[in-house]
């Protein structure tokens, strides 16, 4: 059996069987961070590698705008989380030739990133690669106030909502694939270049929406996946309106002249690192209110329902969708 | 400016210089591993990154003794900082037509040798990579009750300690390039592949002698280098006896074999995972006692002197010696 036919979540299952329960106080494999028990309220901790030639091309981006991704990516796990990011370790497998000055502009990128949210660099590994740069950023935050958000949680009746927009950053990998180059030829082309390339981490969204939520993600492997994890356990599903998923104009525009269907953008593009919560009926004012505080669009997208699986609905009536793999590195 | 031509210290250094200072409780970038605050003691934590064909080829490793090894170099650093392991994330970048088989039997060396310790996985991540595969692991620790052991703090006088066997893990890297396989053709062969490929962390010596010892590291980048690690501040430095190195006949064996200095392999062979220590002569007997009741031999090698530098003796004479260039995986 091979990696491509197991798969990210097969991987991730066999690691997670080989491994005892943790202590009490830990949560452990399978949320968008660890936590890690401690007074006054412990650490949230999440890793995540970005490989070169699988997550960056040198041809597509600028050093810079790697460094701000990988500290991006490592932001919004500690945003779905309700949390406040604190410091990170940085772990970079450098090609020998590589010039320094390279180096400089991605650590600048990750650092002027980190800086945004109050984190910074305490440590990490500088090694040697026979070709490819890696890069991995292991990310601490607090808690906030309401506690660790987790995926668990969600129940039947509540609303799905998302933040900002979805399938902008598949559109700028559409783009890039395509011949495209940063910083595009127009407002269409950068708009969705940005939102591959340096996406905008939901932290200040994830804390203020975290006391009014019952469960949340960020959205990084396509929604279909994300709301697979969110309804994963106690028997529940959702119920998702195609229609009133938020796609912008830009990512339209590319899918069009691609000729893909946008909704395929939206479900299976990924990498889009907005965040995704359950929210029940009552508190949704409390959202609502919380998100236009900081600024950032939340759109109520569909409901929990009492039976496993996702029903999809389009223009008030319930369609099949051939739901296409989720986005994995394994077989993209 | 290329890598090879900064090297490590070079960029760690520069990495250092672009980020503000930590808040007050952390200690960051700079020591075996960077301190988290926290009650009761906060956390210690570490992270270290293993790339095949740098760290590691298929063709000497099981895959096995891979995981292993990537849990030894993490649970060294907690060692080194007297730590108690807890916790670790494990990243791995992993070839699509890798078989699973592979992966399954490196995460169990990683978690057979993170439980003989007390510590498993919390989480991490799993990505495709074009060709090789990488592992990047964080370890969490508690500090013991003496508190984190810092790089920092030998004084003049100070006796410098070793634990265990200099250079065999060196003399099993000699072997290894000129043909040699694992588990060898008899013991000598065995012994210093054994130290190269499956190191013992010191992780119970770390918290014996951690209340009587002035600083502690690990001795990852070969001897030379990692005296000059624990005098390199406070205007301080080292006189070592040469003759007194702990190195055992195996290494000897194998340095003949292959004509070269078995002082090399120690001084500057790098991956012994020992333990170096500054101790004030008053405690002296505190650590061999503690050394002697968790089954470690350590030897007394020199002294910290109040001058810069490191003074080499031999047969009691002091010698000249052209100190080679450190341990670097960028000019391997």
């Amino acid at each position: 059996m091979l990696i491509r036919e197991v798969g990210e979540r097969g991987l991730i299952a066999m690691i997670h069987r080989m491994q005892p329960t943790p202590a009490p106080g830990f949560v452990g494999i399978g949320d968008d961070a660890a936590v890690v028990p401690g007074d006054p309220a412990g650490w949230l901790i999440s890793q995540d590698m970005l490989v070169e030639e699988i997550h960056f091309r040198w041809d597509w981006s600028t050093p810079e705008q790697v460094g701000a991704k990988a500290a991006a990516v490592n932001l919004s796990d500690i945003a779905a989380m309700g949390g406040i990011p604190a410091a990170v370790l940085t772990s970079l497998a450098l090609p020998a030739n590589l010039r320094v000055e390279v180096v400089e502009d991605l650590i600048r990128g990750l650092t002027r990133t980190l800086d945004r949210y109050g984190a910074y660099i305490i440590g990490g590994d500088t090694v040697g690669s026979p070709d490819r740069l890696v890069l991995d950023v292991t990310i601490l935050g607090r808690p906030g106030a309401s506690g660790p958000i987790r995926r668990m949680g969600a129940r039947p009746g509540d609303h799905l909502l998302v933040s900002g927009r979805l399938g902008a950053s598949y559109a700028g990998y559409q783009l890039l694939s395509h011949g495209g180059h940063w910083p595009g030829n127009n407002i269409t082309e950068r708009s969705v270049l940005v939102a591959h390339l340096t996406p905008t981490p939901r932290v200040e969204l994830g804390q203020a929406v975290a006391p009014f939520v019952h469960a949340m993600t960020d959205i990084s492997d396509g929604l279909e996946a994300e709301v697979e994890e969110l309804t994963r356990f106690g028997g529940i599903g959702a119920e998702i309106q195609i229609d009133r998923l938020p796609i912008d104009q830009a990512t339209r525009e590319v899918a069009r002249i691609y000729g893909v269907s946008v909704e395929e953008f939206a479900l299976y593009g990924g990498e889009d690192y907005e965040l995704l919560m359950a929210v029940p009926g009552s508190r949704l004012p409390n959202v609502l209110e919380a998100a236009n505080h900081v600024g950032v669009p939340v759109t109520d997208i569909g409901r929990v329902t009492d039976e496993p699986g996702i029903r999809w609905q389009l223009g008030g009536e319930e369609v099949e969708w051939d739901g296409r793999r989720a986005f994995d590195h394994f077989n993209r």
